[in-house]
């Protein structure tokens, strides 16, 4: 049993001391939402994980540097879609800061409690009148139910807005988290355009937060693979105000509000996927028998982000050989003579392919019924005799893919 | 001046020695051509390269074993289309082996003289009798004038056979080297679902000419990329009979040697890359200021398996913040301000999109330009001050790719 309770119209304002608002400041074209501003009534505390990528957009810059210096002081993040602020040079850098002088001067803080993030396009400079003008508007309109509302002003190309908010009954009373994501495109482990904020009203000891937040990452945000890019944007954000009265300190508690933060994470990251450009399927690849959790992981990546193997879900074509292809590709070392296979649609070990490196008597059509189905698992074992074992979430790459990528900006 | 004349026209069959066939075997439907074998009048050295795919088809593990008993008196190579003998176990290899046997009796040579490809499907076993019948049907109608029929046989997605000669002027006489490549889909680095075949009649020392297609094979077939995919059965050979009666040994006609079987496999690279599945586009990226080759060849890599950039590519859309987010997921470091990006239709440099990590003021339709053309080249500096520089070669991922191979095996 779950020792928490999903709410599933919760948000980033389910927890207690925070408040939202989405506005339609003009970056993207005919009044749609584009900018958000959740914002906690008190200090929080935040831990923060951002992109791997050597280019990295101007608000990465920014808030690094933000967190470096207050990481205990945090008020508001702001979050603009349509327009990235990447290779903006200076002039982005400058937007960034000037977007948090902004808000911290509408919310009545200091800009250096102001973390600031966006996502769209890359090269082209952020629309700073219309910016400043949607905070200052945003600012008066605050509300703790406005946070459904501000996960559909993050989105770009998603086609439907991703939050959820789980609580949590602890020894010293209930915490709440929420939390919002946008996701798409450009989906890969080490998170890819993906932004999301997470926010809990437990109070949390800095280090205790940032330990709950990587582990949480790792076994959600970067399980993900939907077209193996990276993105120059991707941060993710877990703010605690403490508004609940509620400490998470004892092992317990530690226990069980890691528990609920991984579900929350978890079913974000599935959530992107589902939603994956162009995706229609959703696929579990799990790869076991691996002489470590690193290798595992890899091979599974691997299997992942193969074209022909995401274009052989597309068919629902049960193209076994593409998917020993791309383990055999993936920089591990393994015999391949001692390779089993399953899939299935409930159970992942449904229907087995391949025993020993070979084709087992399976018949074509059960396998292509699976394949058909919009969601299915593979279980690959690759037979090392190690305990290494990984998952990871993909889709597959659909004609509308390239639709949707080869007329991104027109 | 080059010291070599290509022979547009020209095949495996061009060298002096060489004869060939093609066959309806009946591995394909409908009479089309499916086996093809590659014969020499006298015993031919061999140089190889295989796949680095862990999971490798039973040809490739026969030919290692057969290469290491024997490289210098090589007769014939054995290809077929439409099925790969690869995850086929144990009876795999011994249908590999009796595929020697069978062309060893009807060429009149010991099995260790015969060398096999497989290209097709995965996991499904050969058609041994249709092969046997095959192979002693085409064993007597070898003649030096097949040799473009062979390179049809060989193909299974391609759409056009990939065949050349080229021929060098050297001081003791004129040499002759031939070759016919398949490629298609999962084209990648370290040599993907490709097999080539290149014969010469020049005499050359056995790790002489290892060293050639090595060389060559770096500067060419290992630049290329279509997919990322890499696969189970690739190979390249390399065999040399000697027949013209000019050797191959002073530092002169290694040079001029080289250069021309350089010049072979890179238009056959290129060929691979033209006909990729679904390629619209043909597109250079050369990435140079690198701290060494290698990294410069990995950040162009990177940008070259893209599915971000090559849907641009599809879409004509010169979205050059994908480029920048490819190259810094790399795994080299770099300073992203001191980045410079050009485009160009004739020369890579003609249009500067980025200086110094920022967009120029270049006109968008400049840029829509160059990349509406079939063929176009991008120039990107990473700036590290370095030496390193490197080119690769691929194209667009575009709705056909999609079709194709999602219905691949329908």
């Amino acid at each position: 049993m779950n020792s928490f309770q999903t709410l599933s119209e919760g948000s980033v304002t389910s927890p207690a001391g925070f408040t939202a608002v989405a506005v339609a400041a003009g970056i993207k074209k005919e009044n749609q939402l584009d900018l958000a501003l959740v914002v906690s009534q008190t200090d929080c505390r935040c831990a923060a994980m951002f992109t791997k990528n050597q280019v990295v957009a101007a608000p990465v810059i920014v808030d690094r540097e933000t967190l470096a210096a207050n990481n205990s002081r945090l008020r508001a993040v702001v979050i603009n879609s349509k327009n990235a602020n990447a290779c903006t040079g200076e002039t982005g850098l400058a937007n960034a800061r000037a977007t948090q002088q902004a808000a911290a001067e509408a919310l009545g803080c200091t800009a250096n409690q102001i973390l600031v993030l966006s996502t769209g396009v890359i090269g082209v400079q952020l629309p700073m009148e219309k910016l400043a003008a949607g905070i200052a508007v945003g600012a008066k309109g605050l509300s703790a139910d406005n946070g459904r509302l501000a996960a559909e002003a993050i989105m770009t190309t998603d086609t439907r807005p991703k939050r959820l908010a789980v609580q949590v009954e602890l020894p010293g009373g209930t915490v709440t988290i929420g939390g919002m994501a946008k996701g798409a495109g450009m989906i890969h482990p080490n998170m890819a355009t993906m932004l999301a904020v997470l926010t809990t009203d437990a109070a949390i000891a800095p280090d205790i937060l940032d330990g709950l937040l990587k582990t949480a990452v790792n076994l959600s945000f970067n399980r993900i693979s939907i077209d193996g890019d990276t993105s120059t944007n991707d941060t993710i954000f877990l703010l605690a105000n403490g508004a609940s009265g509620t400490a998470v300190a004892d092992p317990d508690s530690l226990a069980q509000f890691g528990e609920a933060l991984n579900h929350l994470c978890t079913a974000l990251a599935h959530m992107i996927v589902r939603d994956g450009e162009g995706a229609t399927k959703f696929v579990e690849i799990q790869v076991t028998g691996a002489h470590s959790e690193a290798d595992a992981h890899q091979i599974a990546n691997t299997i992942a982000i193969s074209p022909l193997v995401k274009t052989a879900f597309a068919g629902s074509d049960a193209n076994w050989g593409r998917l020993l292809m791309a383990a055999g590709r993936a920089g591990v070392v393994f015999d391949q003579s001692q390779i089993n296979l399953w899939i299935g649609a409930q159970q992942a070990d449904e229907l087995q392919l391949v025993a020993n490196g070979t084709p087992t008597a399976y018949q074509e059509k059960d396998a292509a019924a699976v394949f058909a189905r919009p969601e299915f698992k593979i279980l690959l074992d690759v037979g090392s005799g190690g305990e290494g074992t990984a998952v990871v979430w993909t889709t597959d790459l659909s004609h509308d893919y390239v639709s949707i990528n080869a007329d991104y900006r027109t």
